[in-house]
C-alpha cells in the first residue's frame, strides 16, 4: 500500500498525464476530421502530409475500416465526441466500405482502391477483411444495425475459417520449399475480433469460446526460448523454423498482442492469463526491444543477434510506442503494480517528445534510430486514423476510470 | 587540351584510383569465393554477415544469375582471375540455375529457393529471368556453349515478349483502378540483355535492332518535366500518372540506365545518344539526387517534394553509388570531359569512406542518411556478388585501357 506521500505524488502524476493525453486526443481527432474525409466520394484519405494535405488519393481498405472503428469507439465512449459529425463519419465510412471497397462476388475487401473505390490492390492476407469486420461490428452500435451486424458476422466467419481451416481463397502461392508456417498476426487480430463480435452478438454461428481458446493457444505457441522471446513465425506445432524468418521478432507486435490478451483476461477474470500476458508479451519484449542507446523500441530484431534484412529494423515507428503505452497502463490498472505505471510514463514521455506534432496535431510515424523524424507524413498506406487516437482514447478512459486511481 | 601540369596531375590521380580499385576488387572477389559457395548443393548463398557467415541459407535466383555473370566477366576480362576456381564457379553456378532454380514446366525462374533448390518464392516480375538469361549468355563463353546459349536466347525471347506483348505468364493482378503502367526497369534490363545476347548471338530469332530501338525509345519516355526528371512509372504513351507512384524517382536507377545507354551509344557510335544519356540519365539525376547536407545519393525522391512513403527513402544504398562511379567514368572515357572525372572521384571517395569494409572485404550495403552503417550485412535477398565487383571491374578496365589515359 502506498503511503500518503506516494499517493499524493501518484495523483498529481495521473492528472498531469490525463491532461496531456486529452489535449493530444483532441488535436488528433481534429486533424482527421478536418483533413481525411473525402467529401466527394465518401470514405477516408490516409496519405496526408504533416499539415494534412492529401499527397495521394488512394484509399486503403484496412485503414478505412480502422477509422470507422475508431470513430465508433469515440462516439460510444466519450461525451465530448458524441456528436453528429463523428457519428455520420462512422456510418458513412462503413457504407463506403461495404458498397465500394468489397468485391461483391468474391466478398474480399480491397487493400487499396482509387478515391472512387475502383480496385487497385488485393492482398494475400486477412487484414483488410479483419478491419472490415471490426468496422462493421463497431458501426452496428451506431445505426443500420442489422445490415452492419450481418456483414460483421459474415466476415468474422470467413477470416476465422481462412486462418484455421483453408486459406485457398487468399491466393497464396504454395511452394514446396516453404515450411508450413503459423503467423503471429492471424490469431492476434482474431482475438481482437472475438471481443468486437462478443459485444454485438447474440446469435453467432461460430462458437466464440472455441475461437478465443484457439487464438490464445496459438499466440502462446509463439513464445519460445524458455519464454524469453516471442517469434513472429513458427510451425503449426510450435517449433521454430530456420533462417531469418524464423528468428524474427517484432517487439511492438508482441506488446500489441499482450493488450488483447489482457482484455481477454479481463473478460474471463483469468489472473493467470493476465500475468502470463504481462510477463511474456509485454514486459519481456519491451525490455528486449528497447534501444538502450537512443531510446525507443526497435522495429525488428533477430533473436540470435544476426543482422535483420529489413532496412527499417532500427527505425522507431509510432505504433509500437502507442501499444506499449496502453499495455503498461492496462497492466497497472489490472494489477496495481507501480512498475507498470513507471514504464507507461517512460514510453509516453518518449512518444510526446519525439512523435507528437504540437503544431498540426496527430503524430509523426517514422523516426530514425536516433529519434529524428525521417519521414514527415502523418498518414500513408500503413498509417491512418487508428493507433494514435486509439492509444489516447484508451489511456484517457483508463486514467478517468481506473480502479487504481479510485483507490487513491 | 590539358597543359603539362594538368596532365601530370591527372596521371597521378589515375594511378592512385586504379590502385585502390584493384585492391578493393581483390578483396571483394576473395570475400565471395570464400564465403558464398555452397559446396554441398552447388549455387551461391547471398545472406552473409560482414565477416562472411551465412545467416540464412535461402538462395536467390536473380542473385545466383548475377554471380554467374560476374564470375564469367572476371574470367573473360582479367588476367589475374582467369583461373580454374572462377571458371568452375561460373559453370557450376550456371548449372545449378538451370537444373534447380528454373521450373521445368513453366520455365519460370524462382526468386528464392531453399539451399537444395526447392522453390520458396516466385515474383510477378521479370528479373529472375533477366539475370538467368544474362548468366547463361555469359557462361556460354566459358563452356557448355550450345546448351547455355540456347537457354539464354530462349529466356531472352520470353522476357522481351512479357515486356512488349503479353505479361499474363507473370500472374499479375489486373484491377480496373490501376493505370496502365510502364515501368522503367523492364526496358533498362532488356537493353543490357540485348548487349549480352549480341555478344554471343549469330542466329537470333528476335530482331535485335528492333528490340534495342524499342528499349531506348521506352527509356526516353520516362524523361519528364522538360527533361529535368526521370520518373519510374509513366503511361505507355509517356504521360505521368497521378499520386506518389507517378512522382517517384530513383536517382540510382536513372544513372544505371544511363550506363546501359552509354554502352548502346558506344556500340552504335551514336554521339547524340551518348550526350542525351549523360545529360538526362546521369548528370541531372545525380545532381538532383545527391544529399547536399550529408553526401551520398538518396534512394527515393518525390519529384514534387512530397514525402516518400518508402521508409528507406533517405538511406544511402551501395548500388546507386557503384553505378554512379561507372557512369561518370564511362562519360569521361567517352567524352574526355574532366567534370565527369571529378564526379567519379567524388562518388568513389564517398563510397570508399562509407561503404568499403577494409577489414573483411566487400562493401556494406545500407547506411542511414548520415552515412553510418545501419545494417552490417554484406549480402541478403537484394544484395549479392554483383554491383560492387561489377563497378570495380569496369572501373579497373576503363582506368587500364582508357583512351583518355592513353592520350596523356
Amino acid at each position: 500500500m502506498a503511503n500518503e506521500e506516494q499517493k499524493r505524488r501518484l495523483s498529481v502524476d495521473f492528472s498531469s498525464y490525463l491532461s496531456r493525453i486529452s489535449t493530444e486526443l483532441d488535436k488528433t481527432i481534429d486533424f482527421w476530421l478536418r483533413h481525411s474525409h473525402d467529401k466527394v466520394n465518401g470514405g477516408f484519405f490516409s496519405c496526408l502530409t504533416k499539415e494534412g494535405k492529401v499527397y495521394d488519393a488512394t484509399k486503403f481498405g484496412w485503414l478505412n475500416g480502422r477509422q470507422v472503428w475508431l470513430y465508433s469507439q469515440l462516439f460510444e465512449h466519450t461525451e465530448r465526441f458524441r456528436h453528429k459529425e463523428v457519428e455520420e463519419a462512422a456510418l458513412n465510412g462503413a457504407k463506403f466500405l461495404m458498397t465500394r471497397m468489397k468485391d461483391a462476388s468474391t466478398r474480399r475487401v480491397y487493400f487499396a482502391t482509387t478515391a472512387e473505390g475502383k480496385p487497385k490492390k488485393l492482398q494475400r492476407s486477412i487484414f483488410a477483411e479483419v478491419f472490415y469486420a471490426m468496422a462493421m461490428a463497431a458501426a452496428a452500435k451506431l445505426g443500420n444495425k442489422d445490415a452492419f451486424k450481418r456483414e460483421a458476422l459474415d466476415m468474422f466467419d470467413r477470416v476465422v475459417s481462412w486462418s484455421r481451416d483453408d486459406d485457398s481463397d487468399l491466393g497464396r502461392d504454395k511452394l514446396e520449399g516453404n515450411d508450413v508456417k503459423q503467423t503471429f498476426s492471424d490469431p492476434m487480430w482474431i482475438l481482437a475480433l472475438v471481443h468486437a463480435v462478443e459485444d454485438i452478438d447474440d446469435e453467432s454461428e461460430l462458437d466464440l469460446e472455441d475461437v478465443r481458446g484457439w487464438a490464445v493457444h496459438r499466440l502462446k505457441m509463439h513464445v519460445q526460448r524458455d519464454g524469453a522471446r516471442v517469434l513472429e513465425i513458427v510451425t503449426p506445432d510450435g517449433r521454430e523454423i530456420e533462417g531469418s524468418e524464423g528468428r524474427k521478432m517484432i517487439p511492438g507486435h508482441s506488446i500489441e498482442a499482450g493488450c488483447f490478451l489482457l482484455e481477454e483476461a479481463r473478460r474471463k477474470k483469468d489472473d493467470e492469463l493476465r500475468d502470463y500476458a504481462i510477463q511474456h508479451f509485454i514486459a519481456s519484449p519491451f525490455e528486449y526491444g528497447w534501444d538502450k542507446q537512443y531510446g525507443g523500441l526497435f522495429y525488428y530484431l533477430d533473436v540470435d543477434g544476426f543482422p535483420c534484412t529489413q532496412l527499417e529494423w532500427d527505425m522507431k515507428l509510432w505504433w509500437p510506442h502507442t501499444v506499449a503505452m496502453i499495455a503498461f497502463l492496462k497492466a497497472f490498472d489490472m494489477t496495481g503494480d507501480e512498475t507498470h505505471w513507471r514504464k507507461f510514463k517512460a514510453v509516453a514521455d518518449y512518444a510526446f517528445k519525439h512523435f507528437a506534432d504540437n503544431e498540426h496535431g496527430e503524430w509523426f510515424g517514422y523516426l530514425n534510430r536516433q529519434g529524428k523524424v525521417s519521414s514527415p507524413i502523418k498518414g500513408g498506406p500503413f498509417k491512418g486514423c487508428y493507433h494514435v487516437p486509439r492509444a489516447l482514447l484508451v489511456a484517457e478512459l483508463i486514467l478517468t476510470n481506473s480502479s487504481q486511481l479510485k483507490a487513491l
